[in-house]
């Protein structure tokens, strides 16, 4: 407890923001009353801003500050004659993948991967947008760039079940050993998944 | 780069707080606009109240909430009678203080220590509010509990020198092995510190 209520409530809405506690809070809100008050309005005014205004894409799912217009990345006329839908399952994967510059195609976000046990069935990661999508914009390619965990692989089984049904080509990216990385600090299921996957050279 | 001009000004922004680089400021907004839309703009309110009505209490210049007025602890009447002014560098000083119970009288902060080669003279630090404390409100002990640096030994002298002048007690915060602490986990000077600082038994 300080001295003042509304410091108090500043330290409390602060630990809202994951791996900050109570001790990185009140850190943080003497340091912003102290020294930074005009960037601490700003911050203030930049959340309010995102949290009221940031929507989702209508065709990729993907965060857009227009609502109901389409994202930047869909609406580039290049990208549509590529006729490659690369699934994701997070817009950040997305960033990722732009700064690798591996990828010219459209995207797809699931916002999540399907798990049962959590109640996240197919609908609510937008399969459906995603089956009129492949057949709208004659799709040719599917790519899974999901991740390598359980649900990972539970995803990516169903969207390759439902693309085929349409006869259309689905590829995953590729696992194995990280570039730079050496045998021995690779885990042994990545290393054996990268024998399966071996390719001629 | 992300999809959204309002998400990277919201990235840029949270990076403001220290202990928040790029990476977790990456994290804190996607965790945000997936899940804690809500509790976003709630941290958007708070920075925005405490930013703009916090200031300072007129006469011990703690973080107080009604500008012009004295906080909490400075017009608690009992706290008065005690005539005991207990100087810190920080409005979280006040907040250990209290959480400790060790306390009863009123507080005075500096937001500071003198540090000439940053500028930082005795005016800065609000001596000469103190001076007329000590005065107005005939008190007849000044408890510096100010932090064990070099800074905090040359602000301690400049006040002790200041209240003797005045005929006014000046103690300072015992410096010694902590609580719980064994002898061999202490530095070297703290420990010839609590020799030198040895009391009756």
């Amino acid at each position: 407890m300080s001295s003042s209520t509304l410091l108090d409530e500043l330290i409390r809405a602060l630990q809202v923001q994951p791996g900050v506690g109570p001790a990185s809070a009140s850190r943080i809100a003497y340091y912003l009353l102290d020294r930074k008050r005009k960037e601490g309005l700003g911050l203030a005014k930049a959340l309010t801003d995102a949290m009221d205004k940031i929507s989702y894409c209508p065709k990729c799912r993907n965060y857009t500050d227009n609502e109901g217009e389409e994202c930047k990345l869909c609406s580039s006329a290049q990208r549509a004659t590529q006729r490659t839908i690369c699934v994701v399952e997070h817009p950040n994967d997305i960033e990722a993948i732009e700064n690798s510059s591996s990828f010219k195609g459209s995207y797809f976000v699931l916002h999540g991967h399907i798990s049962p046990l959590d109640g996240i069935g197919p609908e609510a990661i937008g399969l459906d947008l995603l089956k009129g999508r492949i057949e709208k914009e004659h799709i040719q390619e599917v790519i899974l760039a999901l991740g390598q965990t359980v649900e990972g692989d539970v995803t990516a089984s169903y969207i390759a079940a439902m693309a085929k049904k349409m006869s259309v080509k689905v590829t995953r990216i590729a696992t194995g050993v990280p570039l730079g990385g050496s045998l021995n600090t690779v885990d042994g299921n990545t290393l054996a998944m990268s024998f399966n996957y071996r390719h001629d050279v």
